[in-house]
């Protein structure tokens, strides 16, 4: 937001783009996102995200205005990152595009995994806390969820398209649905450290649009009752 | 859990049942579950509780071991809560178990609209905060979810049992979807601050199990992209 190189170089301060990886900006953001898939923005504090950027503590505010600045300066680069991770998968044209979408589960739920299912969504975590959030917050939050939406709604139209999915499919519909029950599953999966919710949500999702998923592990979940 | 009376009574102490009404144990839990349902645990000071259940700063520790011993305390006052709100939708013989579980949405809906979509689930809350939580919150937070499965899957097979859902459906795995795409709606709804999210899962969990909702304003979620 404020990452472009100054114009006169001040004493002190190396004129770096602070974009490239490894710059302190770029290094505050890559901790911020990741310590704020596992915890809350208010339970964290600025020192413990400075002390595992390794920056000084008195440049965070070179960076970003306030520590309100530096979240929703996450927020985009959360954005950013899963928009891309999104397209990756969506946009494979050697899947079909319900495949496409099982590929982006498979790979969500291995990211779980791979963090011992300690970090979630920073979006939905945020989400969570919109109650002790700055309102602006709650606008960017929501914009985010219609992206993925759109993103995801697309993918379905082209498996509409393709004859995978009734041709009467509500595509924008149901790409909201998938949101709204996915950031339930990625809650359950990281209070229950495993993957039971996350199968649960795909396989009862991709039963409702009529098809038949192929995911590792369905149907293991909650059969104690 | 340590409302019970002192055998002895102390000096300045009154000798009173806590679990009843008025009494400062039960407001420092009805407060408390208020708080709970708008923001995190990290993000809420005990002072705040105090000053908002009227109870002087120096007899928390009275009632309550710790902010932690105070947490699952509040855990559990919800799910008693909770259970009954349940109980009373769900074992109400005047309605078809469908109904029951359309009868309690549209309660819950309704509850979530009366404080403008501010208060979410105390449950749900604490589970996207486990990152910092106490480890013994875990179980506690997992076993509510359970039970509340257990009670839904039980009112399914009311439904199963009546001819509303097809005969081979599985209703546990059935609850535990309702369940993890429901807190996934909440959240949502009160990113949004309104009901679409609610009215979207409903939607959704209605056609999966292959039953039409009576639910006011379905169909509404998200067709802006």
């Amino acid at each position: 937001m404020n990452g472009s190189a100054p114009s006169r170089r001040k004493r002190g301060r190396p004129r770096k783009d602070q974009t490239l990886p490894g710059t302190p900006r770029s290094e505050l953001l890559r901790v911020g996102v990741a310590t704020l898939t596992e915890k809350g923005f208010s339970a964290v504090g600025i020192e413990e995200i400075l002390s595992a950027a390794s920056v000084p503590k008195g440049s965070f505010y070179h960076y970003f205005k306030s520590k309100d600045d530096f979240g929703l300066s996450l927020i985009d680069a959360y954005a950013n990152y899963f928009a891309r991770k999104l397209d990756h998968w969506f946009n494979n044209q050697d899947r079909s595009p319900l495949q496409r979408i099982e590929d982006f589960i498979v790979d969500a739920r291995n990211g779980m995994a791979r963090y011992n299912f300690r970090r979630g969504c920073l979006v939905g975590n945020l989400g969570q806390e919109m109650g002790v959030l700055p309102e602006p917050f709650r606008a960017r939050i929501a914009s985010v969820f219609s992206d993925w939406q759109a993103r995801t709604a697309k993918c379905l139209h082209a498996a509409r398209a393709a004859g995978q999915i009734s041709a009467d499919a509500d595509c924008e519909w149901l790409a909201a649905f998938f949101w709204i029950g996915w950031e339930g599953a990625v809650l359950r999966a990281k209070l229950e450290r495993n993957a039971e919710a996350l199968d649960a949500f795909a396989e009862g999702f991709f039963r409702l649009i009529g098809a038949r998923p192929n995911i590792r592990q369905v149907r293991q979940c909650s059969r104690q009752s």
